[in-house]
């Protein structure tokens, strides 16, 4: 039977913005090398937007555009159902209405599935429908799929990922013009690479839902947000960046999974200083990198942009393309799995290492005081050494791995301490075998 | 049901070598987290060998080995069969076989998919089996899938590949310590970075074998070992080394699939310059990288340890959890697919950039005959700068793009010029945008 005509694949498309409209644009403009890679020819059925009469960049037949999303999930002859909305509601209701209505869906959604995952998983299960989502971690970079299928005969130990390109850029900046992060991020919204209000970024929670998703993948476990422990780069200061540089390191906004010894799981997302032979520390500007360590494969890193239009929608379509076929053979691909249900830990249980400046009085017996602070909680010193004289006088400590609470507990003792006047960075270490 | 009481799930594996030794470890001794994987327990049902009293370092029932690997593959209640033996025959009779016989195949075998790829998915197409196979191509790197599936909704227009290890080491060896390619591979050996006899990866056969793998997936178009343009790095000198450093370049054996401006195919492997601020310059060693190029996501790269005992067994496992899976459902995953057919152009017709090394008399007009000789080629120039002076004096020529054949023709006619001593280096430049 010629392909044009098959029964055609029928796709909704929820959201039509900087995403979606790559995507309507893609699915439409290539119709025929989809149609023979699918099997089928698609059709666009439907894309529901907020505000109906607003001009869009694309060129679709206007009747396309609804306002009622709901209408279109369960009209009840989609095949897949696009959601590029965002945010939870109304997303997380329309993805149930759409596989309850026999639909697949395709999610580039992080924020609802760090929130409420399960349920999604869940009624895909039960729908026997997919949800895939490669879209929702470092955009364009296939990770998802490596993790849950390419990765699932090992043991994934440890997963560190630059997954935020607006704090990459940013903290690249202070790097490279010695900038404090106040002027960076200006830079950042003068380029385009920060929102107007870019909370959501720099304070980690972007990165942070991406760490949840990341986790779950990882440790086959069942990981929200709110397990995962978030410290922005608001605080990063040029002194902290000029520092990692004296250690030959750079400073990350890293998501951190991990196993610990006893097989729990830890997720954060706080700056780090990498050393600059980390395969993590060359990701430069907007760029994210996935930086996976395991059993049997050892170091893998995944590495592109982040974000964008044109290629969060090349992973939305490479899912399309995925459930379309199993669609069209009537089968849906395997689904999550939080078997291990593993413990997770909160971050003063999660073991790392600290590098502290600390300014003293430049006297006798100041390092001998500091060491004993350190001693007191069983934090032990990697290495020390001191910078400048007289009134610039400073410690500069880096520590070997401990629990980061008895690292908190050190720093907090140090800054009590007679001979010192303060401390005036302080920041983990990561990256270090 | 629990788990344990579930019909187990069969597997054959042929050939324990560095990487069936792996396989079977992890298999046997992780085999209750494989069963929660799966959903279904799984059972090791023999063990195809050449020689059946060998001596293994491996704890399994003595009398699952077995010299009559057909006898394994055709007994017909095998579910998955994993290839790990290598070479053309008797690999390709008994995947042909396993896949009659109603098994899916899992295989690592880049020399035959390379060699005979098409046969083994119709195969497999016939039978409505799987036949996997992520770690042909970079070893544990997840490089199959992603451009299978992931990039499924893109069109990707370049593959650049540092897929072979003991090449790398060389290279990195050489551009280290200065050494020539002699000594370095002397050093490889010692450290067991390259076998007794390296032509299969010093000749550029290894690469050559993924390089036809890579173009299949990315153009989705039959290619061929017979079909890629190979040139190894015994020629690589020291001299080469230094000149790349020069112009901030370093020499890597590049794997390269690229879509010309006329849509056809070239799949090459050779050595190459190319520039340090490339994400593939900074993989040293043994490491394993894969740098692509697609419409839509831009530029992506994958990397990772390409070779060895446990990071392949990473890869095949990944595959055999897939197809485990699949067939507990009953279902088979999607096959490849020439859709495409695109024609694939010889090396002549490629267009590639050439830097070349040129010893002259240090006289007036040299520089006037040599550029001469390139635009009679219509070869543009991109920088030439002069070096050393008097019996020392060197020109050093950057081209634009140009078709290989014509730059290699501009080669010959500088070769015969008057004025000209030799040409002492000639190497592609890629990467380069
Ligand atoms: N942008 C990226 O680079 C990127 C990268 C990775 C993942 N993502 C994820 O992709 C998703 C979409 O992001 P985006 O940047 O494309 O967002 P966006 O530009 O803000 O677009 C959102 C779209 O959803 C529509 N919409 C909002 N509320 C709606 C409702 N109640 N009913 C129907 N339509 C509604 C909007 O309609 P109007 O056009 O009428 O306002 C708009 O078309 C988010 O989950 C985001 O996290 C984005
Ligand atoms: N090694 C790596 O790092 C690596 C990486 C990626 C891909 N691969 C691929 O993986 C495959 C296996 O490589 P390898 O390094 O494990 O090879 P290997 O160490 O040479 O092992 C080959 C195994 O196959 C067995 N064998 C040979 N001929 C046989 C026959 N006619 N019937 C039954 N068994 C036979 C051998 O039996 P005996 O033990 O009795 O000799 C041996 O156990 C190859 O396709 C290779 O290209 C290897």
């Amino acid at each position: 039977m010629p392909l044009a005509d098959r029964r055609p694949l029928r796709i909704a498309l929820l959201g039509c913005g900087v995403v979606g409209t790559e995507v309507a644009r893609v699915l439409t403009s290539d119709a025929e090398e989809f149609a023979r890679r699918i099997g089928a020819p698609v059709e666009l059925v439907g894309i529901a937007v907020r505000r109906a009469g607003r001009r869009r960049d694309l060129d679709v037949p206007e009747e396309l555009f609804t306002t009622d999303a709901m209408g279109l999930v369960t009209r009840g002859d989609v095949d897949v159902v696009i959601e590029v909305i965002g945010g939870i509601e109304p997303a997380r209701e329309l993805i149930l209405a759409a596989l309850e209505h026999g639909a697949s869906v395709v999610t580039a959604n992080k924020a609802l599935l760090a929130e409420d995952g399960e349920t999604l998983y869940e009624a895909a299960a039960k729908a026997e429908r997919d949800l895939y989502y490669e879209a929702a971690v470092a955009g364009a970079i296939p990770i998802v799929r490596p993790l849950r299928e390419s990765l699932a005969g090992d043991r994934v130990t440890r997963v560190l990922g630059i997954v935020n390109g607006t704090t990459n850029f940013i903290l690249d900046a202070m790097s490279t013009t010695g900038a404090g992060f106040a002027d960076a991020l200006d830079e950042a919204q003068r380029l385009g690479y920060a929102e107007a209000d870019p909370t959501a970024d720099v304070e980690g929670f972007d990165a942070a839902a991406k760490a949840a998703i990341l986790a779950g993948l990882a440790f086959h476990t069942r990981v929200t947000i709110s397990d995962v422990h978030r410290e922005g780069i608001t605080e990063v200061t040029a002194a902290d960046v000029r520092s990692a540089e004296e250690i030959g390191s750079v400073v990350k906004l890293l998501a951190i999974c991990e196993l610990d010894a006893e097989g729990a799981v830890s997720a954060r997302v706080h700056p780090a200083m990498i050393p600059t032979s980390h395969p993590l520390a060359s990701v430069r500007g907007a760029y994210n990198a996935v930086f996976v360590e395991s059993e049997g494969a050892g170091q893998l890193m995944f590495y592109g942009p982040g974000a964008g239009g044109a290629p969060t929608a090349s992973a939305v379509l490479g899912d399309v393309v995925t459930v379309a076929q199993h669609r069209l053979a009537g089968i849906s691909g395997v689904g999550e799995s939080a078997h291990a249900s593993l413990e997770i830990v909160p971050i003063g249980r999660a073991r790392t290492r600290y590098h502290v400046a600390i300014d003293v009085d430049d006297r006798p017996g100041v390092l001998s005081a500091v060491a004993q602070a350190f001693a007191a909680h069983d934090v032990s010193i990697k290495t020390v050494r001191q910078e400048g004289h007289g009134g610039d006088a400073q410690l500069v400590v880096v520590t070997h791995e401990a629990e980061d609470a008895a690292l908190s507990a050190t720093v907090a003792d140090v800054r009590e301490l007679d001979m010192v006047r303060g401390v005036s960075s302080v920041m983990r270490v990561e990256g270090v075998s």
